[in-house]
């Protein structure tokens, strides 16, 4: 995969693109509508949720995007227009007519997305008169369109990177109901470099399998995910393998970042499983660890109760998987031995379950695949955002 | 499946059963060693958890019961024996031995079962001197042997009934690592019905299929569980039919039981899904309903948002579902039309999900099969128990 791409300081945006963010009344305060624009139209690929219960917005951007072109992104928080009806879908119509309007573009160039409570109706009109005026509000600043699609994330959530003359930007928001069998709840790409619609298409699906679908905060799937990727050409083509090494090493990137940022939670949660038999075990295993609400509550009182290691390695009963050979370790302290308890160092261990970053490595000794699984603690904290999210 | 039976107000057990229980020193206080015995040898049949790293009372039982006979049950609290290795096996034969001895009977007539943390050598010397004298405590009372196989358990659990002349009784614990591909950590039923083993095994089977098979606290599975059941004869024969109702009944009673007292647990959660095109989607739709952290906490909560109960049936993405055809009713109140969320009266949901049982019903509309999963809510009680619970 080549060296680690070195992220921005402060993220920016590639060339030719915009974004704006406003209050518009569906939350008391805060930003609650974004509006993404590139100033040509630009490729764009995009992948979104398997739920089966998808959001209007979800049923219309799938349609959209197979004309493989977008101008502008618009997006709202606190009301996600899923289990809405066919109401619902006349509103996501609506929302997205009202963005081309207010760009001078065609509703076929705007992909809308709502993120929030399901089954509310989209206060549309509220919507429609909000985002009037918000084209002369555009500015380069990744951040302002980060910040308007927050619901229980604790900060905006942006990057940017260089690839060789072009830029590539990631805007994102998590941060419960996510285990993305496809992405996290909403991430944004914006890239000046030159692609074609099927490669972009290509590179987006090879970098969400690596990341944000190894992304479990709480193992629920929403409804709303969508990912999607926009490339306006503004400074022509680059090298497709830097593109997609840069691609890829910021979309885990923003996945540490949005499993970090996971409701309530404290610190950062990976899982990687080495020597499975097939790939499809490598990446359920990890999957089940950072599913595991007992390996979650383990990490989050940094409590070396490691034997749930193997409890969540076994429960995955399809798997293969051979007591004698499987192997682990908490960020390089040796807990397993062929399928037996070492008597390690407790305070050790410990203190590497009270890291920022806790890594458990399970070595599954039977075959060559690998996968890792991002993820957080599980505390307290989820308990109050999540028995309340309504009422609130 | 007939009327309910009608369950004892004090459990008692079958003819020919007695139990005894003990504090030998594996915690601090509260009895920590259980011995369940019949007076003459019982036919028996058990299933155990089908975690891939058993533990070596699990491999042993599956080595005992294929005898068909049991006169004694022994099991230990505090150790699971797991992931202990070669040792953890002798250890299991040598507790198996110990009882024997104290029984006058041999090793192969007695079920080891040992709950508690995984990876920690087994006090075998503490036990073995532990269980001498207790064939002289055995006493009638279901209780006392349910109270030494406790963990994080609230209160012991048994539960009898009649069938003609005969009894069952069900002694079981909880209540975490919980979702038994097969039964809840520990159950025990005792009967003085006389039954062949074959017959046995097949109503355990099917009594496990519809009752523990469908529990899950917070979708862990343990490396424990183990569900027996032995039949004495002691009463003689009795209508296979009536038993076996009987037999589910009980089963099922006391899965809710253990989800109500699930780790931190304040309700019962049911879900049933109906109108499911297959067996296999009735079982797996309420499963994702009771296993949802959003729906336990928003259970917990008692906040009506009941979209999350269409993510919930939607993430079980192979299964056939239609959202036009699903509708969904929190203790009765209708939730969900045609997959559109209805405007229903908040309050009056608010009070349903505040009930001390609730019923999620979801009828998917394609089909004719319907299955029930059996739940709790998430409270930060689990947190607390399980952020600490092998230091505690």
């Amino acid at each position: 995969m080549g060296g680690a791409p070195e992220f921005h300081e402060r993220p920016r945006f590639p060339g030719g693109f915009r974004c704006a963010s406003r209050n518009i009344g569906l939350k008391p305060d805060g930003k609650d509508l974004s509006l993404f624009a590139s100033d040509v139209d630009a490729a764009a690929a995009a992948v979104f949720t398997r739920n089966l219960f998808p959001g209007a917005p979800v049923i219309l951007g799938r349609e959209t995007i197979k004309g493989g072109r977008l101008r502008a992104i618009v997006a709202n928080s606190k009301v996600s227009n899923v289990a809405t009806g066919d109401v619902g879908l006349q509103n996501a119509r609506r929302m997205a007519a009202a963005a081309a309007r207010e760009l001078e573009t065609t509703p076929d160039r705007v992909l809308v997305s709502s993120t929030g409570v399901i089954g509310v109706p989209l206060p549309i009109e509220q919507i429609e008169r909000g985002i009037q005026g918000m084209a002369a509000e555009l500015q380069a600043d990744p951040l302002l369109g980060a910040e308007g699609i927050m619901t229980t994330d604790t900060h905006p959530k942006a990057l940017s990177a260089a690839v060789e003359g072009a830029t590539i930007t990631w805007i994102a928001k998590g941060s419960g109901m996510i285990e993305p069998n496809m992405a996290t709840m909403l991430a944004y790409i914006f890239t000046d470099a030159a692609f074609a619609f099927s490669d972009l298409d290509g590179m987006l699906r090879a970098a969400v399998r690596v990341s944000f679908n190894m992304l479990s905060v709480d193992s629920d799937t929403s409804t709303s995910d969508t990912c999607a990727i926009l490339a306006n050409a503004v400074a022509g083509a680059v090298d497709p393998k830097a593109f997609s090494d840069t691609l890829v090493a910021g979309c885990i990137r923003m996945t540490e970042m949005l499993a970090r940022d996971g409701e309530g939670a404290t610190r950062l949660l990976r899982a990687t499983v080495r020597g499975a038999k097939s790939a499809s075990d490598a990446r359920r295993v990890p999957k089940s660890l950072v599913n595991s609400p007992l390996i979650k509550t383990m990490v989050h009182g940094a409590d070396p109760n490691v034997g749930r290691i193997l409890m969540a390695v076994g429960k995955c009963v399809d798997a293969a998987v051979v007591p004698a050979k499987t192997s682990a370790s908490v960020n390089g302290s040796e807990v397993v031995r062929q399928g037996t308890r070492v008597d390690f160092d407790e305070q050790r261990v410990r203190e590497a379950l009270a890291a920022e970053a806790v890594d458990l490595v399970v070595d599954l000794g039977v075959g060559g695949e690998t996968a890792t699984a991002y993820g957080c603690d599980l505390s307290k904290g989820y308990i109050d955002e999540n028995a309340a999210y309504y009422s609130s």
